[in-house]
């Protein structure tokens, strides 16, 4: 497996996630604009990633010269910030480095700052891949020998420091023998379920379908498929889970059918600030993202398009959401609060 | 608008919908086999427009010199008939055809067969267009005043011989001032949602915006949707309902949000031979078709992908079929016969 984030001495390099499968190229990362590119360009996506490669960015900010700058630094890391609205561990990853950046501030020099924030940025990067093995611990006890389950974007090693948050999920089920067959959802218009989940699957020979993203009720119906598993790019106080466009109607056909529909995503995607879904910000993405495909044109500029690139499910649709420090069964207020306090 | 089908003195031309909305190209037709090549390789899609292209070509099939060769009108009848397998459209050509060939074919020429038979097919295209204008008329009462309605592949002009069924009673509502937006979902892989729905509509200066088929359901939890509108490939005689694929998960969406969904459809797209929708063959089209869009390669051969080209939305999620002779609701066995009668 490719890694999404290659860590150096000094500096970073990303997987450049917008040419994959058909091209493999590294990115190199050095200062806290170009950070800022790559999450805002999609060079980098998936929540965890976003949030420790803004960790990674914040501490090149510091270096770049602005470490004795307080002012300069917070407008850093708004810029960061501000890089995509929806993932909640975007801000999560730079809150923790602000607060590091906080106690080393006084009488540190930029690049003794740099250090430490770097430091943590690289501990952020291998707590992450941890949380997402313990999730597939827990994760793989809900799913049945011989699983046939369907996904929808990424949320894989590509969209994580490495093994993913629901092809975690369904990693670890594998490794116990339990998987017979991955539907990989196309996940249109960025296409990251056609274009990564396939091809990540496929490298640890995990047994993946591609289908388009309006044959899911379809196939739910007709291919004997026996649960759903996403990730999450923010989950409110009750539950409601943000993810890539495209989920919400996913678990709706899943409660059609009956079929259980979970969400796998770390702690740090959960954010209590927000009472419900509707208070989740939802990124709108440019509309030549939906009238062209792998650069090819569909239609016309004259014709408009919308391109909400998340929408929100509401917790009710949630059969379970797998964490590190367990499963929350049934989601609501109460077993977010419990899961989420100390 | 143009014409999906063009009449000339003993030919047809088709226009090319696998190059709409960028290139406009009429391709002629004039024996069996090449109208055989057009509706299995999609220059012609469309139940209704497929049923009449296929009339044509037996005409066509009569001319080229087997018209007193009974047996072999049969063959290049099935030939024909196995062009694309879900469309009941295409059979209903035919059997229409065969009728009036069995009363001909007794000491008649081929050229009069032929000019019959050719004749008879004219006469099918017109009345496709007077059957999708009622079908228009009976719809468009079921739509509000500034309706905000989603649809789903392409139902219009250009899957008929003009006006469309689904786009007919969005075209018939328009005509009343009822119409304030049309969200065409861009149908996947085929797309002919971005392809041909908005260009269709924005011919007739209908306001239209395209979405990704992922975004249905949140699209119709934010923007105000009110109903949802296609067409049908074949409907069974309990009212489930054959659609491209895509057509189920918009359905069960609209159930979630509790909105109506409508399907227009002519009495010559029910089936009463078949008991349900499990009855209804359903095409599997090549994996090529997910693994490309546009022409532009998404993922490698290497990787498997399944492309069923329709699916079955269940009776009991659909609020009403629309056909020429009146509105079904709500859809079940006894009113759908009830229909198809006499």
């Amino acid at each position: 497996m490719l890694a999404t984030i290659q860590i150096h001495d000094d500096s970073i390099s990303l997987l450049d996630q917008r040419r994959l499968p058909l091209e493999t190229v590294y990115i190199p990362i050095k200062t806290a604009q170009q950070a800022y590119d790559g999450i805002k360009d999609m060079v980098v996506r998936g929540a965890p990633a976003i949030g420790v490669t803004a960790a990674f960015g914040f501490a090149f900010g510091a270096r770049d010269g602005d470490a004795h700058n307080e002012s300069r630094m917070a407008d850093m890391r708004a810029m960061l910030l501000s890089a995509r609205p929806t993932a909640v561990n975007l801000r999560w990853g730079l809150e923790k480095q602000w607060r590091l950046y906080k106690q080393h501030r006084e009488g540190a020099g930029a690049q003794t700052v740099f250090r430490a924030l770097f430091d943590h940025a690289v501990s952020l990067y291998h707590q992450d891949i941890a949380t997402n093995k313990r999730m597939g611990d827990w994760g793989q006890t809900l799913l049945p020998k011989g699983a046939r389950i369907i996904t929808h974007c990424n949320a894989g090693a590509l969209a994580t420091c490495g093994w993913g948050t629901a092809l975690g999920v369904i990693r670890s089920a594998y490794a116990q023998g339990k998987v017979a067959c991955v539907f990989a959802d196309e996940t249109r218009p960025y296409l990251q379920g056609a274009r990564l989940t396939a091809w990540e699957l496929q490298q640890d020979n995990i047994p993946v379908r591609v289908i388009v993203d309006g044959s899911a009720a379809h196939m739910i119906q007709t291919q004997g498929i026996q649960a759903a598993i996403v990730g999450a790019d923010r989950i409110a106080a009750n539950g409601d889970v943000a993810n890539k466009i495209g989920t919400f109607g996913l678990a709706i056909a899943c409660r059609f059918h009956g079929i259980p529909f979970y969400v796998a995503a770390p702690l740090s995607t959960f954010d209590l600030n927000l009472d419900c879904g509707a208070d989740i910000p939802i990124e709108q993405r440019a509309a030549d993202e939906v009238r062209f495909a792998m650069g090819a044109r569909i239609f016309t500029d004259s014709i408009a398009a919308d391109n909400p690139s998340f929408d929100v499910t509401p917790a009710g649709l949630v059969s379970a959401i797998i964490c590190e420090k367990g499963i929350v069964a049934p989601v609501n207020r109460q077993t977010v609060a419990a899961m989420c306090g100390d």
